[in-house]
């Protein structure tokens, strides 16, 4: 099925104790398209990038199938960038600088041809801008959505106008608590559904995620991996793995919904074994399908 | 099969957005042997008390069938005291005080009844201590032991000698990476399997636990309680747990040690449901079997 994608195309400069890129691909709507490419076709992204934006990273985007109609391009300004540093067990991170440049003054416009998507992944974008889109659309069938702690504090009215038309709510963990003034997770998840989402999912870095919906609870764990070089990304490669797996299957049962949570861990944990997008680049759907069982070794056990 | 405790009893008092308690039944010691006390029996406990400790605590722990021959009673001495205040998340906490009192000389004394135990549970103790607990018992056939923050960063030769002689080491992430000098948790486990024990198993706290060997990686979650009242002695419980199947069960297969880690997960979720022991006074088999399922149906998935 198709799946449109709305959030931010930016450069990104990364240190972490093992290494660090300059200017480098990023942004929420990149992690999320590529990511989603691997499961779904037709993948449509709607972003706004400068004058300054190469056209290789334009070629590997089609070469990924990601549709560009809806990327705009403003001649005269420049890319978002963005710059942080990640401390030494890489759970925490400083923004060193955010230039929003052209994305301040982002419109997303949705072309004609992707009006009619069936799946919407909107990244972390102003509230007021993600239920613009979903204005702009004619009834997805799934709308999935990000959100961050600064619309959480600075436009709290506006988001939760825009959780009231979004169906699966992506956070993280201290998001979920800030969001519904609760400390504990469980709780927190079961507010945020009282306050529109029928799915929430809450991702807990190299913990894992939890589902949470009505009648589901699912707890999936985080690939215990060795080499971790960058976690720029991971939470959008989540989201993109996810959604890409629902539109590909185009099944919202709630056995699918934890399949789809440990895709979306699957490409998560290739995002960040590698600096910027180079974890997900050239992927097959084979060390994916690997990666999906080791998920399935790593969290089973058996009853007694 | 026989199970062998040392550690340490102590008056407990907590403080927790949830409430209080003061000096209630706490130590290491007690929170082990009562949560494996529902899986095997004898339960043999080595600890000090001074002589303020009450009779009641006593007629607990026998009820649970405990046996107290290795519990010293220092008449003229005051039973070990701690006080704390965990914040906000109950992720963290501040000692506000600790008294060692009697435990401070804690010579680990094992009666001659005690010493063919087979299975050998080391509660966090001074690694010497610990170590001289081993070389007075007669070949047990699993040793599983604690440490903490403390005797990494104050007794490190003497930790790593009692190490050598462990074969099963529990410590929480933190405690990980501090000993194997390692921030990322796979390669901290596989360094701290080099330095003897030949399983670690990581206690995450709300996000569950891994368990590490040569040979396997399994990743347990953490149940998804909505009421969590006092996180103290859920380590132990857990401890206490996994050892006291194995003890049960007498069975060292990679499929049975995650089982035990799922065991030790559900008495600690018992554990913290209450303030001190009490989440742990009076269950029954049933509701231990009912919360083991439960595990199972959060984490399982299925292929596609």
């Amino acid at each position: 099925m198709s799946l449109l994608v709305v959030g931010s195309v930016a450069f990104d400069s990364v240190d972490t104790p093992f290494g660090n890129v300059k200017d480098a691909l990023g942004g929420s709507a990149v992690y999320i398209s590529v990511a989603a490419s691997y499961f779904t076709a037709p993948v449509r992204l709607v972003a706004v990038v400068g004058g300054d934006f190469p056209r290789y990273h334009m070629q590997f985007l089609e070469d990924r199938k990601v549709d560009l109609d809806g990327l705009q391009v403003v001649r005269e300004g420049k890319t978002f960038r963005w710059g942080g540093r990640y401390h030494y067990d890489l759970n925490t991170r400083d923004s060193l600088y955010t230039d929003l440049n052209v994305f301040e003054q982002f419109n997303p416009i949705i072309p004609n041809g992707f009006k009619r998507s069936s799946y919407v992944c909107l990244g972390n974008i102003d509230p007021v801008l993600q239920r613009q889109v979903l204005d702009r659309l004619s009834k997805p069938r799934l709308v999935v959505g990000d959100t961050m702690n600064y619309w959480i504090e600075n436009r709290p009215k506006e988001l939760a106008e825009t959780l009231k038309v979004m169906d699966v709510l992506v956070v993280n963990d201290s998001e979920a608590r800030l969001l519904a003034h609760e400390p504990n997770l469980m709780k927190a998840a079961k507010r945020i559904i009282a306050m529109g989402p029928k799915i929430v999912i809450v991702k807990k870095g190299e913990h894992g995620a939890l589902l949470v919906t009505e009648e589901t609870i699912f707890s999936a764990p985080a690939y215990p991996l060795e080499n971790i070089h960058d976690p720029t990304g991971a939470g959008d490669a989540f989201a993109g793995g996810f959604v890409g797996w629902l539109a590909r299957t185009d099944d919202l049962s709630p056995d699918n919904l934890k399949r789809a949570v440990i895709y979306g861990s699957t490409l998560a944990s290739f995002c960040v074994e590698k600096f910027s997008v180079d974890g997900l680049r050239d992927l097959t759907y084979l060390q994916i399908q690997d990666r999906y069982r080791s998920f399935m070794q790593i969290s089973r056990f058996d009853e007694r």
